[in-house]
Parts: structure tokens; sequence; C-alpha cells
């Protein structure tokens, strides 16, 4: 071997990949730092990364890493420019997600259901709504949250005028303790779809519990919001003509899927890599293996080794994902019913093997960083739990029966509010 | 899921990715029919599938396919265009070995060990050497192999004025019984390197026995070469100033490992997509299963679904690996051993990766292709033959070590014939 | 490490299992030598071993080998002592089964289908074809064969007084090339449960076609037979009031079960012991191991660490399964359904652990007996070919399902020809 | 399938194993319950459960259980009955680490750890010492802990007369918060064997910390002790000149494997089990199942069918690992290096795989469950976390290497402090 350098120069610009950025740094997974969002987001995750653990430990709310979220204006990166947004691809939103996973999955996780409430409005609001909610979201840095991932029959509505009254409550409500706007939803007897709204959280009769106790997210606020009388206007109800049946309106489902992804995807190289700042700063080669350096033992290599090759391919594979989301996405309403199942195929095929390899090397990144780095306080292991949480929500089993249905026939799934 | 239907129309063009390609192509492992290099790969594919299985079983020679690769123009592809060549990069070689591999892992190594030979010469051959063999080449379409794949001192040279005669034998001559030219190599006592040089196969002495008994890669006649004072010219062996020394010249290593991936991929690609094609034109469901067609089981497409992600995160990674090898190859002698280093952990990734996921593909698919399809005729065994042999050669621990000393330290691997 | 010493010297009689044993004999996966049937066993193993790879390659009749068996007298291993058999348990036939898939999973195979053919005459014949058959098999050390593993109605019966005449044909016939009875089934209109009889091979119109062609299993002759007019007397009909209905006659799926296993075991075990011997006689350490010797390797010894403690579970694993089966068998028509569903999970999961290992074991050994192993001629794929080929019979699939079902449920799965 | 029944009938008595308990017991992993002491343990095992993960989230010290253990009797299981003790063999100790682990990892660690104090005494004790010992400890039902566990040089002694008083600190020490003696180590400069000595918690100068502070195995208090002036009589130094040197003498490093493999096994079978109970009482299908039940849904059933027969076989390698163990143990001073080598292989064989196992099945059971069961109040992670732990404390790699060897040469491992 040559001569350990732990920073090797960096490889000039000629030995770049097509998009310029060095392939050292490609293959170290860094985000492009010339893309002034992800570089943004990457200053973020090194703050964030500094009490991630303790945070974890903590749960409740990431108040002031909130709030830096909130300042560094990327809540508006997908905001059409219009709507005094920054007109990114929906991709860099995503990126932005598995960067704040690779410390932070439940600050990951807060982001990216707020793209997600965003591009509720697009998918399936009209034109005035969105003008009015992005001008308003981008104007205020507003973060939006979320009370429709439950599918239990909890909420009831009833007509008042034009307007709705809702009472109940609604579970798994992911970032319903820090957000300005809630997304909404409800089931109408002999109404074949859910009827969804928007709110804001300081709308009187909502109450946000703060009661989530996952083993894992633990920052997210995914708990019970309550509704007693909660008035919907009608100009709140999501409601267009223009997308309502379109193929396009059912990209919502594969933004949740990449969403997933992006976290699984973060979660994977974050713990790879600060499982190598572990082993090389303080893991002691084991009493039997006959090395003077963790390094020099040839399991500790390899066991990085296959955890790197794995990560690595499904960073690829959520990468490509996320080049179809973008074609499928800026295709709008021209979007055809094949294009939209090609779009499926391919972030389902990177959701599943993603969500494997994060459970993968986030459980054996421990064998490699030894018995001393199992402490709670040190919090190494809330990656596992934070991908373990995460991957129960939308299973990899369907999602591989649909992408080997596709494989065998050619069918695509049918567009619903899971695939 | 919406009505099944083999071949959905394909996306508009809007639909595609960077390179213009359709996703739903990218999707299916479809090589990019726009580049007329891939296209006519793709064409001699379907045609050396159609009796793959049957040669396979036969071993020996196949002298037809290899004329129909000489006739296409590939063998020069790599070949500068002032020499007559097609000037293509490097990259479009191994999609056409990956190509070829689809169906048949013999004709994709030997394709792939005649371009390891030629970019032998520029590693470390002189210019004139080069020109000369790279005209003539080009010209006449000549096919190159390797006696030098041993590391065996069963060769000895002595000295005859500027000429060295040689004596002894070689093992694993890959590609001997159908080549123009091959490649040889001997060790001289008392110095570090070994000695190579190219002869034509035609050269006295020279006896090419095609004893090959592989278990896969059953066509590569990578058999014995035996050398009955067979006589070397001073102007046959390689030896350049220019290039010794330099990170360049150990590019070569990477090739072979390059060369092994393309063919893991390949297999694995060709191997699914075979399964798929015998289950739904041949397969029936289990007795037990209660469904009536096969493609209706739930375990048939997750099993499909999983070996596909598997596959298409392979692909990627390989895909990565090409475009590093092309980005350092055309860096020529400027590359410096930090860039050269890069590239040795891309492609090992890649070649780890590729490899197990081979494995894994080319045994599975008989868990849903079903028993009737396990015969000797059909040859669908041939891929995880042609893969666990291949395997052998360039072993996947080291190459995870390798990659994993470096993600702990930023140590790049000691330039060697292997890595 | 102390130094090697290949055989070590054998343990006290102290130092053994509850069986009396020598712990060092179990460990290393020996049949009991103390009983003679599986001593027996044990010395034709080492006949076999001699070309089993030979014979594996040229497929066909193992005639010499068949003729061993008939002489060795363990054709009647199971069969009463008072029809002139041996009397031995059910489990001691099985664990002659494991000892020759050792070696040669074609004979393994033969002699597990000719116990299959004989215990159907217990779970569906009368006493008197009990009496009749199994007298005469004793006596002449008769081979039964099969043509009853097909589902496919290729075979067409007519009544001709209280005689059948069968016309068509049977696939998936193994043993049928070497045996003297075979068994068959036929469907009638009508009827749900099929009618099966006995035939001597000599019958007039029967013709054994051995067309067997698949890519494991070689010598099994599991090809076409086909029938031209063939008579079946009343008295061939297997009928028995007794048992008809019965949880006993249902036994016979998990003997058949228990055949699979048997060959996954033997198989592994074999594999992993002739690739030792391969690997400690002929490999060579990797150019880049910086080891002397290949069993100096960490990487060598943790392969083979992993697939011996694989190995070891699963045989373990089959050994209970094969205690449940001899309680189960012993039961006889006393059995309640409820022990029969008890017999039946334990064997689904000794069938299931066991096929995993057998596959992940066949295919791994060439990680660690290195490129020069991977011969045709040394056949040590046969392994992989054989556990690859008969692991299709019976999925795993349904095998898993139903022990989870029990597991969740306490439920037991229906008693059919396949569970 | 038959209608379920989650409790099918007992089988009958004749439908048992070898040592009589009934098939259907063994196969659900109950202990047998005709064994007292396992039907004691059993019985701890249901009160441990029911505050099994609040106590788990709580850390700290389980005073109540352990004044139950304490209460039980099974503290003097394994001590012979001239002491006072019940005479059992060591497995049975070890079956009841088993037993605990079910659903406590913590309560076996501690049990496993006072036994393995209590066997300190036998390998290296002289007979006064273990007549002392094991009278008081019987009479008075004593707990035993460890602050040997560490390898590290923090704590020294100087000679004062014949006796000796250390200054320091320890960490690891498992079992130091509950236990009436603790066991110490220390090094001796110019001495190759490290003295060990066993001293009452009360002893002057010594201070359990209780930081404990990992992720697993939470009330094992397995923190800091610290020393200051602590004296040590020289009758409380372990030294026998009957037992040093002897093979027997380091069984002592098979006992702790042992102890590491109970806890595997154990949190295997439980975490199953809770699974198990959690899916039939509370998990619901998945929307786009099209199934009623959960336990209608393949998927669900194979998973469970899968990790069931993983858990099986683990528990049979680890089931043997006793029974070798208990035959070398019961050897004592006859025991030679070979049988002693022997046990080490099985015993490492049965650790690495159920280690394996259980991380696998403590992981996977999520998949089963689902997202509402990934609450930390309900702390089904609390396995996970227990065997990720717990795992790391000497890793399989090397014992996975130990076998590997013996399969190769027949080599054993040199008898040291992990193997």
């Amino acid at each position: 071997m040559s001569t350990p350098l732990r920073k090797p120069a960096l490889p000039s610009a000629a030995f770049a990949g097509a998009n310029g950025q060095p392939w050292e740094e490609v293959l170290a997974f860094d985000a492009d730092p010339r893309d002034p969002y992800l570089a943004k987001a990457a200053e973020l995750r090194k703050i964030f990364h500094q009490d991630a653990a303790a945070r974890d430990k903590a749960g409740g709310r990431p108040t002031e890493q909130i709030e830096l979220i909130r300042k560094s204006g990327l809540l508006k990166v997908q905001i059409p420019r219009e709507y005094g947004g920054e007109g990114q691809p929906i991709s860099t939103a995503y990126r932005i997600v598995r960067e704040f996973a690779r410390t932070d999955g439940s600050l990951a996780h807060l982001f990216a259901y707020h793209i997600q409430q965003l591009n509720k409005v697009v998918t399936s609001g009209s034109r005035e709504q969105q003008a009015r909610l992005f001008t308003e979201t981008a104007k205020n840095n507003l973060f939006w949250g979320n009370t429709g991932t439950s599918f239990q029959r909890t909420l009831t509505a009833r007509r008042d005028g034009d307007d709705y009254v809702l009472n109940g409550y609604r579970t798994f409500s992911s970032g319903s303790h820090v957000a300005d706007y809630i997304s909404v939803v409800w089931d109408e007897d002999g109404r074949s779809d859910r009827i969804s709204a928007f709110l804001p959280t300081t709308r009187e009769g909502l109450a946000i519990l703060d009661d989530w106790d996952g083993l894992g997210q633990r920052q997210t606020g995914s708990g019970t919001v309550t509704f007693t009388d909660v008035r919907v206007r009608k100009d709140e109800i999501r409601e267009s003509q223009a997308t309502a049946g379109t193929p396009f309106s059912t990209l919502i489902a594969l933004l949740a899927q990449s969403a997933l992804t992006s976290i699984f995807t973060g979660s994977a190289q974050g713990a790879l890599i600060e499982a190598r700042d572990y082993t090389v700063e303080h893991s002691r080669p084991f009493l039997a293996s006959g090395v003077e350096r963790v390094t020099d033992d040839p399991w500790i290599r390899r066991v990085y080794g296959e955890l790197y090759a794995q990560t690595a391919a499904a960073t690829l594979l959520a990468d490509q994902s996320l080049r179809v989301l973008d074609s499928a996405w800026d295709r709008g309403l021209a979007l055809t019913a094949e294009e939209r199942g090609a779009a499926a195929i391919s972030i389902a095929a990177a959701n599943v093997f993603s969500g494997n390899v994060a459970l993968d090397v986030t459980s054996r990144i421990f064998e490699v960083t030894g018995a001393r780095s199992a402490t709670a306080s040190r919090g190494l292991d809330r990656f596992w739990r934070n991908v373990r949480t995460h991957t129960l929500h939308n299973p990899a089993e369907y999602k591989s029966r649909n992408v080997g249905l596709w494989h065998l026939t050619g069918a695509f799934p049918e567009a619903n509010l899971y695939h």
C-alpha cells in the first residue's frame, strides 16, 4: 500500500465527471459544492451534526434547527421564481433531504414533508392556490407539515354552508409541531377519493399534541393532531379541474417514495462516514487480531469496503430515480400514463434497494466501530433506528412486486397513494 | 394493476435522460441504439444468442462468431482514427463487452482480452509499435489474445543476440485459439518486472493446445500455449521510456478489472432477461399457489423485482466506473497517482459489487423459472457458470479491502498487476 | 494457533455425546460408524466418490453403483423384519440418502425415491400388497422407481374388466432407468384423488426413454416413460381401506420433503469437504495476500468458518426433522392431525433452511478453492447444479409460508402432495 | 389451510422426542417444563416480561428482579450439592440465561456473568476457596459480578506484606451494581498472566459508579468501578496448583462465549415471539395487500417462516454446543487439549451463527409488525439493541477464522481469554 494520506490532494479539474465535479468528491458522496443550494445544505448539515445525537435522544422539537432552515431560504428552493422562490428542480429538494439525512433523519424528514405538502398544491391545487400559498411561503419562509398520512377514519367532517367543520384526530402528523401550514384530509361518505385542504396551524380548534413516541425519526413530531370544530373554508380545499385525473397528479405518491429513498441513502452515507471517523479516531485493534492499528486488520478493511460499495450503488440508483423524477415532473400535464409508470418503476427500485442497503449499513457499522462505540450518548444507533422506523411506512415488498411485474410483463403499477 | 401491456408505447423524446435516451430504454438495460457501435454490438448479440447455449455446451472455438466480430469493425473501435481505427472512448469497448455478455460470456471475454492486449501497447509500448500494430490491426481486423495471465514461472527465455528464445508453456491463455497476435510475458532473473512482447500466432514454435476445460467461459480457449524455441525479435518487445513508471502505465490493471465488471454486469442483465422470457412463455404456477398465471404469484413478482433492483444498481455503479476510467485514460501521461488511485477505487467497488450481484442473480433466476427450465440443453446455468468461473480470477476480497482502506484513510492501493 | 495437526487423536470415549459417538466425529459430519447400515453407506460413498464427477458429466445410468447398492442390502433397510427386511427406522434410510449425497446427488436421489415408493405401499397399500412386495423386494434386493412426479394429465386409462389399460407418457420419472418396479399414477374423470399402482418395469408396453437432460442430478434418469396399452391388474392398484383418509397416509408428502432435505444437507457437507481437500492440497495463496500458505489467509479461514457453521446448523435442523419423522411414522394409524401438522412444520423448516444453506455453500466454495479448481472435469460444480436443480421441485416459498402461518396462528398446512 | 387454531391440542406423550418432551413444545422453543429449574426460569421470565421494555428504557438497576432471582434459588443451580447447591449441569445454567434473554437481555447477562464468576473459582481457585465461597453463596443466594472484562491497564497493585493494595478503575464491570462479590484482575509487571481475586463489594475503597451508558443491555450496570487503596488478602487471590496450565482451566473462555450464544439465541426466540404476538393482536394488512387479515398476506407468512427456520437452526446449534460444553466440563482435569479444542470449535460455531441470526431476526421483525409497532415505549427494538451491543464483545470474525482453520487443518485455536 502507498503511504496512507488522509486527504489526498484534490484531483485536478481535468479529472472530473461530465458535470465537472471532481471524481474524488463524487466518490466521497459529497454534494456538488458549486450548487449554492447544496452548498448551503451541506453547511447546515455540519451545524446539525453538532448535537444530532443529543437531540435524537431528547426527541421533541428541533426549534433552533428549524429556524436555521427557515433563514437559509431552502424552504422555497423549488417554488417557481414567479412566486418569489428559487425555481430549482424537484431533485434538488431531495438532494437537500439526503444531505440532512447524513446526520439527522428527523430534519431530513421534516424538510421532505414540507416539500411534499407544497407539491400537493401543484398536483391538486388550483392556480390561484398555488399563487397565494407559494408567494406567502416564499416571502415568509413558511414551514409546511402534514396530518394526512394515516388512512384510519378518525376525522369526520360536516358541511356548514360552503365550509366544512372537522372533528376528530389524526396520527402520524409529521412536522405538525413546527409547521405554519398543515395539510389535512378526510373521507366523505359516498365519495371514492379523499378531500384535502391546507390550514394555518393557528386555526382555532387545532391542537398539536407533540406526543410522538417513535423509536426513530424522533424529532419529526409525527404524533397526534386533534380537531375540535375546526372550520375549513371552501378556498382552502385543494381542488383543480386542470390536474384532476391526470397522470401528473398521481406523481405525488412518487414524491413520498423519493423522500424515503433520500432519507435511506443519506442515512447509509452518514452512518458510513460517522463510523469511519469513529474507527479512525477511537477504535483499537481486537486483542487477537495480531495487528497494530485497527485499520491494518483485513477484516475491518473488507467490511468497510463492502459497505462502501453497497452505499455507492444505492446512491447511483437514487440519483437515477431523481433524474427520472425531474423528467416526469417537468412534463407537467403532458405526462402520459406510460411515462408516469416508468417513473414509478425507477423510483420503486431505488426505494427498495436503498432501504435494504441502509438497514444493512446502519446495523453493520458497529461491527467495525466496536464495543466502546455502542453507547446511548454517542447515538450511533440513531441511523438504524431512523431507517428501521421509516422503512415501515411503505413496505418494500409491494414495491418489489411492482418492479417485478413490470419486468415480467411491462405493466405499470396502478397509481395510488403508495405507488 | 393496469392491464398488462408487454410493450408500452415508447415514451416520447421529452421523457428522456440527459443524453437523450428514453428512460424506458435505460431502465430496460438497452444499450443506446443511437450509438452506431453499440447498435452493431446489440445486433451481433442477437445473432450470438441463437446458439449461445449450444456453443457453451460444445466448448471449443466460436469460429463463425469471431468472423462476424471481425467483419463488424468493432475490433478497431478504440484504435485512434490516425491509425485507421474508430477512435471511440475506452468505455465504449467495455460497453460492447457488456452487450456480448448478455448472452455469451465467452465472446465478451474474448473481445475484452483483445482490447486489453491492444491497450498494453498503449501503456507500455513505443509510439512506433503503436503505429505499426494498430495500423495493421485496423486494416485487417486482427484479433489479439493473451498468454500472460498466469504468474507461474513456466516459461524461460535465453538471449540470442538482440533476440530472445522462449521455451516452456503458459496456461490460462484466453483467446489464443482465435487470435492473430498474442501477448507473451516472462521473468528474467535479477529483474523485478516481467518482460512482455507480442507475437503473431503463426510464429514458428508456438503451439496452441486448445485444451481449456473451464466449467464456465467455455469458448474462451483459456488453455495452454507451448513454446518450443520461439524467437522474439527486439522490436517485438514492449518497451517505452515515455510510459515506464508512470501512473498511466499502471491503468492496465484497471482495464482487466473493468473487463470482469462488464462481464458480470452483462451476465446479470442477460440472465434476468432470458429468465423473464422463459417465465412468461413457459413457466406454470406452482400447484399450491392458488393463482392462475405464474405472473400473478406475489412470490414470482417479488423475486424478479429484487433481482431487477440489484442488477440496476450494479449497472449504474459499473457505468460510473467506466466514466471514471474514461477520465483517467484520457489524462494520458498527465495522470497523477492520486487520480489513478481514485480510478482504482471506483473500479474496484464496481467490480466487487457487480460480481456479487451477478452471482446472486444467475443462481436465483431458477427459483422463478422453475423445475422445467433446468435442463442442460437450455443452458440457463451458463450465466452462473460463467460468472462463478470468472469471479475467481481477481478475488473480490482484496478489492474490498482496498476500497475499505481508502474509505478509512484516503490511501490508494499500490498499483500492481491486480489493482 | 497450536501446531496444525491434520488428524487430531480421536477424543476418548468419555468425550462423547449422548449416543456415545465422539464429539469430534459428530462435528466432522461423520455418520455414526457403529451403526452397521450407516457404516455400509459410508463405505459405498467412498467407492462412489472415485468417479462421481466423471459419471455426473456422462449422465445416463450408474449401473455398477446401483449393483453395489443392491448387493449392500441397503435397499431393504427399512422393510420390516417379518418380510425379510432390516427393520430400521425411516430416519436411517434418509441418513443413507444424506451419506450418498455427500458425493453423488444422483445416487442419493435414486435411493430416496426407492424408499419413497416402498413407503407408498405402507401409506396407501393393503397388508397383502405390503407382504407380497416387501418380501419380494427384500429377497431379491429390488430397486423401485417413480413415474408419478408430474401432475400433467399425459396418461389416460380405460377400464377393461377389472383391469386398467394405460396409454400416454410421464415425465420426471426418476429411477425408472434402473428400477425393477415403478410407481404409476393417473387421474380418473369424476374422481378427486389419483389412482396409483405399481408395475414391474418388464411389463409389456412400457418404454423407458432415458432422455433426462437435467443440468443437475444427471444420473437420476428423470426422463420420460411411455405407456402403450400397458395393462394394470386390479391387485396392482394401491388401495387400502385402513389408511385411506388418515393423517398417517398423508405422511408420504413429508417423506418427499425429507428426501430433498437429506440431499441438500449431504450436498452442503460434501461440497464443504471436497472443497477443503482441494484447498489444502492444491490451492495457492493469492499473489496480493501476503501469506505463504493459503490456509494462513484470514479470508480463507473466515469463509470456511462461515460455511461450516451454516452447514452444521442445517445438519442439526435436518436431524431434528428426522427424529420428528420417526415419531410420526411410528405412530402409524394412531397419528393425529395435530401430530402430523407438527411433523410437517419441522420438516418444512428443515427443508427450507437446508436448501438455502446448500445453495450458498455449493456456490461459495469456489471462492476458497480458486480459479484452478473451476474445471469441468473436476466437477466441483456438480454440487451446485444438483442442489439448484433439486430445490426447484418443491419451492421453499410455500414451505416458508406454511411455517410462518403456523408460527402466527398455530394452523397446520393442509396435507396435500407437497406439504 | 385447515382452520387456524391458535392452540392446537397438545400432542400425546407418544409424539415426543427422545427426552420425552412433546415435539410441539420443542418446536415452540419452550424450555422443558419438567425440569424444575427451567420451569422456575420460565416463571421468572413471565414476571420479567411485564416491564422489560420499561426497565430497558430506564436503565439502572433491576432491583426487584434481582431479588426474585435470589429467592428463586437459581443462583446456586450449578453449585455442587456438597456445598449446598443444586448440582445441575453447567448447560442448565445457560438454558436459564437463554430463558431470561427471551424477554430481558440484561437479566440474562447478569445471571450469565454470575455463573461465569463462580466458575472461575472452579477453573482457577483452590479447593478451599471453592468450599468457602460456594457454601456462602449457596446459603445466602449471593450474586457475583465482574470487573475483569477490560484489558486496559487501568488498575495498579502494590504489595503490602502478603496483601495487595489496588488503585485505579475498571470499565465494563457487568453486574457490579447488584453484586455481593466481584471478580477483579490486574497485571503484574514481569508476569505474563493476570492475577485475579474476588472481593465482597462492601470492601473499603471500592466505588461502583453505575455509569453504564450502553445502547443495549441497559440494566447490566456494565460501567466503572473505582479502587482507592483497596486491600486484597492473600486468601482472596485465586490460585490453584491443581488447575494451573490445564486444558480444563482454559474452559473459562468458552463459558464466556456460551453466555453470549445463550443471550443471542434467547433474544432471537423472544423477538420472534413478541413480534408474533404483536402481529396477531395489532397489525393490520397493508392497504395495497388485497387481503383481509394480516396473517393472510403471503409476505407476512413467508417472512415469519424464514425467521422461524433460522432461529430454530440457531437454537439447535446452541443446544449442541451446550452438550459439548457439558462433556468437556464434566471431564474436569482429565480433559485433553484435543477435547478442549473440539469444544472450542463447537462453541465458536454456535456463537457466530446465533449472533448472525439474532441480528437478522431482531431487525427484520419490524418488517412484519409494521409502522405502529415502532415506538420507544413498546421497546421492541431492545432485542436488536441488546444483540447489537453484545455481539461486539467477542467479534464473530475471529471465531469464524478459528472454525475455518480447524475445518481446513484440524488445528484448534490457541486457548486464550477469547477462545
